[in-house]
């Protein structure tokens, strides 16, 4: 190449470089998750009796039932408000690393099924941030996807997949969820 | 061009075409919709008599009102639960092909208008998987929009808007909504 | 370069162009906000003497509380659904420009945080269409982020972040919170 025709060529090619670093974004999109991690949260509700360990509570009920006692026909209509503790692992007296915050509402009168709209809170050395979550929860399927609908703070603009499987359930007092949380669109 | 120089501006375009296929991205985004979908769905509220086939049920209701009778001003204030089969055709008797599954809540006193959170979820040999939304429903509207936040399955991280229509409309006890899914974000 | 080679050159990077104008997307993506508002909203929490100008009403509480007075325990467990004005300035009484309408709900026993599910509906000469959020609310914090997780309209399929700022505060009847919209994905 001459060394005119390799300027033109480096010119040209230049113009696409610049034309790419124009946009400045740092979005990755990837088919693999750019992001995953895996935590716990653990619910127990109030019952009337465990106001003191109780970290959820029924706020929303039809008119067949009440707010103490979980509703008839599959819980349908119980809207549970929540503020659980998150841990690494699936011990319920871990030190918690943030707090799933949030509501879901029973939704079936057949089976068992949820939908959830929450969120994972972080404020420490390890993650500072949110991760927003929504979707339905047909929660007796051994795993079931909802979406990462958004992020703030280490997680800004997340979106990806969460896949929830119930590691525990005692009865209608206690619940431990696994949450494992694919990222595919990172900033 | 001298081969050699061909060579070279092929190295380079290399570059180029390399470092665009290393981000494994199958996003597509378009102007116009990747995918569309029409559904209905078919809403009966609970109204103290129709336990049988209702598919919804208030289950938050202002202090003024109760979770029986739909309150004055519009409603508003009343939550609702649903679980509605959705059909491919304006038929309530129709097969359904997947529940429209989450709340909607009345926000107006002067005039009738809600906010929706639910997901569509799908399982049968057409559709597997979900399709969240989120949005203001200006229900007088003849038209609206509302947000398709997230998806999964079939509609893994799927994103657009979905707009309503009221199909059909009894009193207090039954609707239909038409929704035309456009998702603008595939993978 | 000679002018065959040129012309190769010019074809190869035509086909770069080609592909790169094929996906007809308008989407900007950028680590500096596309769009950028911001907006003060006003919620006037109906305590049972004020229903002519209340904004807002509670319509869930734990069976602890009731849906008038606001719950104990940092109201834990109430849940509000508001239809609140917006104005493009601090005072409750400039003509609003939308409404800011879906609900939010108190979800901590030992500290004030909230978490939001809602709309930003315009219908003016400046602005048509709709602003969706979600995401928790620590509102002890000066300012906290939450998520715009979709839009419509002027906004349609919008995405960023919004910085919540509690502007002012009078008890439990009336709040004011200052939203900083900064949009990333702009189509």
């Amino acid at each position: 190449m001459e060394p005119k025709s390799l300027i033109i060529a480096l010119f040209l090619l230049s113009l696409f470089f610049g034309s790419l670093s124009a946009t400045p974004t740092r979005k990755i999109k990837a088919r693999n998750p750019c992001k995953r991690l895996v935590f716990y949260f653990h619910d127990i509700i109030y019952n009337g009796k465990n106001s003191n360990n109780a970290t959820s509570a029924m706020v929303g009920a039809p008119a067949w039932a009440n707010t103490t006692i979980m509703a008839g026909q599959s819980h349908f209509g119980d809207l549970i408000v929540f503020d659980d503790p998150i841990t690494l692992d699936n011990n319920l007296h871990s030190t918690p690393v943030g707090r799933a915050q949030g509501f879901y509402l029973y939704d079936r009168k057949d089976i068992f099924t949820a939908w959830m709209g929450f969120s994972f809170v972080f404020n420490s050395t390890q993650h500072k941030g949110s991760i927003n979550f929504a979707g339905a929860d047909p929660l007796m399927n051994k795993t079931r996807d909802i979406s990462v609908v958004g992020g703030t703070g280490d997680f800004f603009m997340a979106r990806g997949i969460a896949t929830l499987m119930t590691d525990a359930f005692e009865g209608e007092v206690y619940f431990r969820l696994r949450v494992d949380i694919k990222l595919y669109e990172c900033w």
